[in-house]
């Protein structure tokens, strides 16, 4: 158990969230670094954060036992976890029952959140000058969207969560999705496979540690 | 090598164009289905082809030697191409260079792609309204904000291709991503580490011909 580990962070950020699940459900002892997103036009695009991840993106993580390699991207950090502390794993070992997994958690990370993201709400008022009504039609037209088709592609699961019995990478990614989708009372009835992974992973220690509302920097 | 692997894809989709250009890295045979994206709405979204992928997104790759698995997202595809045809390699051995690798990517799978998909930018026009020229400064935004961050993130590499001297799963992303800057007549001058990747693997098989013109759908 590495107590090296500093992760750079806001608490309601959905990337950040899916690697604090990830490092909980590891059990991997981790310093977190507060990046607030509003305050100051954005702490991400200060110079100090900029020198530590010139894409001013969050997450970060900072691994001192790896001599201090900085690693962004959420799912490349959820990759290297799963490589240097194998044990318990966030992704299955057989090559198939992986692909499936990173496909469904490839289908939130690339397909959902990215346009919904801070930065995108705030072009479509600021540049674009989209109404707030209009805004929240579009936020709610992609996670309906993908979501369908997660709980579609939920079938080849058959019921099984990522490891089997046990959540890991994908509900890593889904978890903070969903927390998104009921932020902004997006109706989740049509989606009972998603529902059902939510119900057994909330209860679980590494999700409730993770959630945005106990981190030290929620406000 | 595999004569049992089937790309159903698109000749200008850059996420079928990195999977083109991974298959052809590790020098597997493979059948190609055009899904044409503009023809009646969409083959994408016709029953047939969501009967295999319920995304209605390219790429999908079915492995007839993998049993007839079904693989959709072009990342979750290069990380299966590299598990189960190891040789030559995608990404490093080594767990720092392969975060390193991903998270590249990954930035441009996450955070550039997404928002200048057709879907998004069709949505731009008739949900929203938006004028072809705004449409256009969009596009370019997430271009150029993307491409920086890359250009700056590259910083890491030093001057590497993913596997040292020879190309692999960044460059399969990067190169595609790079065409449809040059489609929309974005400069690229900006970022002469992304040229200097450009201009190494251009002229290599493996990148030629994954090349959206000389596709057999390509019109």
């Amino acid at each position: 158990m590495s107590s090296e580990l500093t992760l750079y962070g806001y608490w309601r950020s959905s990337a950040a969230y899916r690697v604090r699940i990830a490092l909980n459900l590891k059990g991997l002892a981790y310093r977190q670094v507060p990046v607030h997103l509003l305050k100051d036009g954005g702490e991400q695009h200060a110079p100090e954060y900029r020198a530590l991840n010139p894409q001013g993106l969050l997450p970060l993580l900072v691994d001192e036992g790896g001599g201090g390699v900085r690693i962004a991207q959420s799912l490349a950090i959820l990759e290297y976890l799963d490589e240097v502390f194998p044990v318990p794993a966030l992704l299955p070992a057989d090559s198939v029952q992986r692909a499936q997994v990173r496909a469904l958690a490839l289908h939130i990370a690339c397909d959902i959140h990215p346009l919904n993201n801070l930065r995108v709400l705030q072009y479509l008022s600021a540049e674009l000058g989209v109404a707030d009504e209009a805004k929240s039609d579009w936020y709610r037209h992609w996670l309906d969207t993908g979501l369908a088709a997660v709980e579609q592609g939920l079938a080849v699961l058959s019921g099984r969560l990522s490891l089997g019995q046990r959540p890991g990478y994908l509900e890593a990614c889904l978890i903070p999705q969903v927390y998104n989708a009921r932020r902004f009372n997006c109706d989740l009835n049509a989606y009972p496979r998603i529902l059902d992974i939510v119900a057994r992973c909330e209860p679980l220690d590494a999700f409730a540690k993770a959630a945005p509302e106990v981190q030290a920097d929620a406000q």
